[in-house]
Parts: C-alpha cells; structure tokens; sequence
C-alpha cells in the first residue's frame, strides 16, 4: 500500500492552463467557492486521491453508502481556458503528511501543464464582519499588480502566522518549480460556513482568470446564512431585553 | 523487525466466504457480538496479528501470564458457510496505522478468498436508550435491501462524522478490492460496555448470514447488565429523595 | 543516519546468561535497582544506545559537560552468572519507537546469549504504602513457582492495564523468541522516587539469581526518604494544628 | 521529494572554520545574536534548507510575497576565521525530525571543514532579571577554561533539564563526530523577546572567537525593550494605586 494514492479514471490529454484548489478551512470559504465552479462549470471529475495522510474513517452519503475520505481532480475545459480543479474531504493529519501531499498535487499539476495556481480560503477575524475584504499573497512580486486591479487588497503582515495548509504550501512549493501562485482570503468571522465571503472571493477570481460564473446559487446560500443570523441575533437581543425588564 | 506481522499457526486451506469484524469500539459492542459467536460456534484461532502500531506494552491474564496486544484471526467452517473472524485487543494508536492494519487484515481476507464483509460497533448517542435501532451503512447500494429486510435501519445521515476507524476503513478499502461491505451498529449509551445492544446487532447479522447462533449468554450478560444499572438509578433516587428530606 | 544506533566499545566475547532492565519509570523504583546492582558488582560498561526516538536534547552533568541521552549496556562477570544489564535515561518518546527499541534490546540479549529476562519496575497505587509487596508478572507459567518462592506475589489481575514501555515489550516480544521473562513491579505512591520499593525489589531478586548484593546504600537513600517524608508529614500537621487554633 | 533538502546556491569553496548557531528559542536570544552578526559582518546566504519536519505554512512578507519556512546557512570570510551561520525560522516539529535535522546541519559542517560549534540559546527563569547571567555548556572538559575566560559561567546543574532542541544536539552528536562544542545561553525572563540578553551573549560569544562585533543596534533594541517594560511597570503601578484610591 502507498501512502498517497493517485487515481486517474481514464488516460486521456487531460492538460490544463491553471489550477485552482479550495480544500476544507477557516469558514469553508475556499471549499464553497471552488465546488460552486465546478457545479456551474459542470466540470469533469478525472482522478481521486486516497492517503493514510487522511483521517482513517469512511464518510456515509444520505443513502447509507461509505466511501473513503479523498481528494478530487476535477477538469473544465473552456474555449480560452483549461482548468484543475483540487478539492476534497480533508487536509492531511499530521505536518509531514501536507508536505508529501502537496507535493503529489504538484506532481499532478506539472504533468497537465498547469502555469499558475490559484489557492482559496478564508481569513478568520473573530467577529462578524460587515465589509468583508479579500486578502491576497502571491509566490512572485509580478503578480501583484493584476491581483490589486481584480480587487484584493494586500494588508502589510496579515495574515501575521502565514497561511497554514495546502493553500499555502501549493504557492511556497509550487515557487520551487517556476509555477506561478496566488492565495486569495477571503475575511470570515471563523465561527460559521460563510457564503458571503466565498461570494467575495468569487468576484476577485472571475475577474482574475477571466471566467464569467453565475453567483447565484452561492447569494443564495449567503441570503440563508445571512437570515439565519439575523435571527440567532434578534432572539439574544430579546432575551436580553427580557432579563432587562426582570431586573428593572 | 516488521511494522505489522501476521503469523498463520499453520499451512492449511483456510478459504472463507464472510469477514466478520469485532474490534474493540463504542460500548464494546462489535467486540461482545463478534467473540460471543466465535465461542458459540467453536471457530478455530488461525493467526495473530502484532504491530508496532498498537499501544507499546504487554497484557496480563488472571494467572500472571503476560502477552503481547494483538489482532486474532478466528475461522469458522460450516456446513454452508465459512467465516473468518477479525477480533483483538486494541485497534491502531495512530492515524497511518489504522490504513496500513486495515490494508493488511483485507489481504488476509483475499487470500481466503472473502467476498462480503461484515463489521460491527456500536453507535454512541450519550443517554440510557430503550428501542434498540441497529444502524447500517453498506458499501454498495445493492446491499441496502437485505441488510433492511435484516432489520436493520438507514437513517439519513447518522452516524453524521461517519464512522471511523477499522469498522469504516474495511468498507471502504474493501470497496477498491470489490469485497461487499456492511457495517452494523447498536445503538448504545456510550458510557458502559453494552450486552444488551450486542444482543440486536446478532439478531441482524444471524439474519442476514443465515447462521442460528444461540444468544442465552449475551443475553445473561445483559441482563446482568440491566440489573445493575437499576441498581444505580435506584440509589440515585434514594440519595435525591433523601436530599429532598434534608430540606424539607 | 540509523533510527538507533548500537556502539559496542571494543570486540570481545561478552556472552551473558540473564538480562536486568532497569530503566525509567513509576518511583524510578527499577532504575534505582539495576543502577544500584551495577554499582555493587562493579559491572563494566559494553555498550551505548543512541536513537531519534529518545527526546531531542542533551543532558549536562554537574561540571557543565554535555551528552546526548542514550541507554546504556553493561555487563558483569561472575563465577557462577553473567549479567547484561540495560539501564539508561529515557525510554521511547513515541509508541512505535518503543517496539523498535525493545527489538533492538533482544537483539543484543540474543547475540550474548541471554536465556532469561529480569525486568524491574514501580507499581503505582496513588498513596504512601507501608508494606510494600512485589507484584510479579511472568511470560510463561513455568516461571511462577520460583518467583513466589523468591518472595514475589501474583495478584488477579494486578496491574489491570498491563505493564507499559520496556519491562512490558521485553517479556511480551522475549517470548516470541523463546527467552523467559520475569517483570518484578515493587508498589510504590508514585509521587516520589521510592529506594525502599526498590529495596524490596532487590531482595526478590536477589534470591531468584542467587547473587549476593549488599543493600546499605539502597537503604541510607530509603532511610533519608523516609525521614523527609516524615518531615513534610509533621509540618503538614504543624500547619493544619496551626490553623485550628486560628480558628479555635 | 526527500524529508529533508539542501539547497546550496552555487558551486565553490566555502569552508569554514567554526559554526555560529542562532535558531529561535526562548525569548528569541540566540537567533537575535546570530542576526545581528550576520548583518554586522555582511555575511552571505550560500544555501537554504527545507523539510517536512518544519511546520507546513508559508511565511508572508511585508509585500504579501510566499516563501516556504527554511533554515539557511550564511558565511562570513575574515582574515583570520571563516565563519558558517546556522539560522532560520522554526525548528522541527518532530522529535525525531530535530535528530534528523541536526545530522543533516553536521553533515554541511563537516563538508565546510568546521572543528568548533557555538550554540546560542536563552536560559529562561521565569521573572525579569537585572544583572544576566551568560550560562556555558561544553561537549568537552577541555573547554571550559577559555568559555570562562570570556566571561560565562558554569553553575552546577543549570540547566537541570538539559539543553533542548538543535542547539543541545548539535554539541551531543558533534562529539560523536569530534567536533568541540560550546553552548551560550543568556538569562531571559522568557516572556519576551530579550534583545539586552542577547548583547550579553554578543559579548561573550567575541571574545571566544575574537571577532569585533558592533553592538550598537542590539543595544537599541535593548534600549527599545527597557523603555517599554519600564511603561508597562509604570502603567501596572498607576494602576494598582488608583484601586488604592478608589478603596481608601
């Protein structure tokens, strides 16, 4: 048995332009926006990736069907644009597990040809958060200036502990082969799954590789959560109001 | 020195039709089920199972005898049907060695040729529960049928994190190998080892093998089980009241 | 570089009839025995052990010196017995490590010759203990005669989660290549380093090896433990005597 | 990909005569004295090192540039001493991988020809100290004359439990290679970054080597960190004396 297991479902000219990974993390933000591409793209599913790097569990589906946990490669193939797609169940278990990982995603990506990697996720602040900005890093100085039009912002020292994860090793490794890498954060308050700041992060990808992706599916989600909230407030704030009126 | 070791007793065609699994989980309730029909069918200790993966230490028996942790291998030969049994001590201490065990028991299970598998656990719900349900989770939509005609249930998402450890991880390695999967798992407090729930999770799995399997013994063990917890209530309601006479 | 790493100082036929482990553990109790014996017998050091899996650090000795931690063989040459003893300054810092360890200990037990394991240890029962009894643990039962006889007791089921680390894996992995093994746990509160407990231990094993060891030195340090214990005890009861009459 | 890489920049001699260690540690001593001198001696970066042992993360620079976490290796060329520097950004996360790690840095000493290690670390003592102590531990009896000389001290068994990590290891496996080994540890609260620690270390660390380093910047840092606990107790005063007031 290998420790990581990469399987393709057929042989095929599979090569692709750019990559794009949303992996579980802060928010679910990186995940939410990469698997709503891959919906509204319809893109193809070309390979899976098994580990021992992945919590040993299988995962149980609303029919009662097991399946163990994976990492998918997905594929959409535009008129301008190819794209890789990496997302899955999880990230690695333990430190040396992303590394080996990361490097097998690289493996992949260099063998379709990818030029540049494009890695999602979220910013947690703390709080709930009213204008949510997306923060940016990039692997090269030249990128900067495109990611700055498409509308991120890059804030001297944040994140101050550096990006943890896939997200960020893809751009630290993916710099050792000549690939080129920009991480997009969208802020999140780190309590709740945050479609709004997927949404956020949207925008500046669209713009960024010059896909249009319908969003509304993704508002949507965001107008749930967004209603959900608000009611988990009114009802503090009642009863707030309600020990108010017990001591007055 | 290997980091799992798997030692036949002796050279011998050992083929099986069925694995059935009991490892040590929730309530200990795979474990009951799984040992009390390897002793009310009399099957045979083929192999043992030692790994570096177990905990570091030895076991004592009430004679002073000390021997290593390990994983067994029982194998039942019927007139039918021939069972290999997966049953032990503890199961992995660390995350890789739950998939490098998993990886070894399946090849042991090829070689005698299995073809179906059956693990079992218990399902922890974090209260004392009367109405018993077996869950299920398959590893193949076309197990759905017999394993509810069996009586046991799929519930929409339960258990909701999957289920972790051997008991998943042989459903879905073993669906990779082509090897039928079906988990079974008694509800179960998850405070104290459950006879009682063993007890419904043989009902199903005497069901679905078509093996009488005499239950007199679990269901002693229950209802020593039973009596005991009484016990506990009663006392605690004799302190509560008692408290209740202090104030009052 | 090797996991662990096995330097004999010089060639020479350093064949042994019996192993003493005395490493780490609950009261230092076994430490303080096999460090005491060597002392007493003025055994000569064979042999050191160095390996990634002892903690990542240096000790200082009292004139500034650095070392790295390792265990330690020694080996002492009688008329009637040849003693190999493994004694040292940590054990396994992972689980793995452990089995891997103690595999490298019986390969060098094997190659001198060693028939017969003694593995010696603290038990802890969580509070000061006046008569202290030796708990014994064997790896066949052949041994357990000579063990009561030695002055050794076998309680049911004592120690109930089994014996950890080294003193465990020796008689738990001699087995399997056909050395006896004897564990001799001497109880102890496991709060303090305990020479009385180990005391204990060394008569017992004294008499299983017919080997005359004089204990004075085992029991100045039990005796000066004894009077500090006896010193906190009276303060204790100063304080507590105190504080009744504040509030008397 | 290998656990761990070495990456020398270009091909040519660098030997060196001594090694100067500076990886964080407590209240960052070491690491701010090696920096300082690299940057005083304009020393040159000849190689970086990266590992699955270090945390997976990439580090964010002001401008939002990636880089993966290294250690790296700088090289300064007196007239009289060829110095190799070892500094970076973590140390492992691993125990084993510390051992591994420090092998690979011997290995680069060796090759450059270094016959002597200086560690730098921090001595934390739990409270904020005056008059700081430079504390010395050697891999050889022979060099405590000129480390006391210059002005360290040796107390006995400080520090008691050893000197953890790379700067500890390197000493414990250079003496294996025969390579003297000299440890400088500054007094340190521990609870901050101690720049006024680290000149004592500075001052130490020349006259071992003979090398003049200016001192002035990490004297202003020292400076910087002086006034600002001198505020924080003055704040804490005002403080404490207002709750007098609003009290009396």
């Amino acid at each position: 048995m290998h420790d990581i297991t990469v399987n393709f479902f057929k042989e095929d000219d599979y090569s692709c332009d750019i990559l794009i990974e949303g992996l579980p993390g802060v928010g679910q933000v990186g995940k939410l926006v990469a698997e709503h591409i891959i919906e509204e793209l319809d893109a193809e599913k070309i390979a899976e990736i098994h580990s021992i790097f992945f919590p040993p569990q299988v995962l149980i589906d609303d029919l009662g069907i097991t399946r163990l946990p994976n990492n998918e490669i997905y594929r959409y193939k535009g008129e301008n644009l190819k794209i890789m797609f990496l997302v899955g169940d999880f990230q690695s278990s333990s430190p040396e597990g992303h590394y080996l990982l990361t490097d097998t995603y690289l493996n992949i990506a260099e063998k379709l040809g990818v030029k540049k990697i494009y890695t999602l996720g979220g910013y947690g602040v703390g709080h709930l958060i009213e204008d949510i900005r997306v923060l940016a890093a990039v692997n090269d100085e030249k990128l900067k200036e495109e990611v700055e039009s498409a509308g991120a912002v890059f804030t001297n020292g944040e994140p101050g502990g550096g990006i943890i994860g896939t997200s960020g090793l893809l751009l630290g490794m993916g710099k050792n082969r000549d690939i080129d890498g920009i991480c997009l954060m969208g802020e999140t308050s780190g309590y709740l799954v945050d479609p709004k700041s997927s949404n956020c992060v949207l925008k500046v990808l669209s713009n960024l590789i010059g896909v249009e992706v319908d969003a509304t599916k993704l508002k949507e989600r965001a107008d749930e959560m967004e209603h959900f909230v608000e009611k988990v407030k009114a009802s503090e704030k009642a009863s707030s109001e309600e020990e108010l009126n017990y001591i007055g």
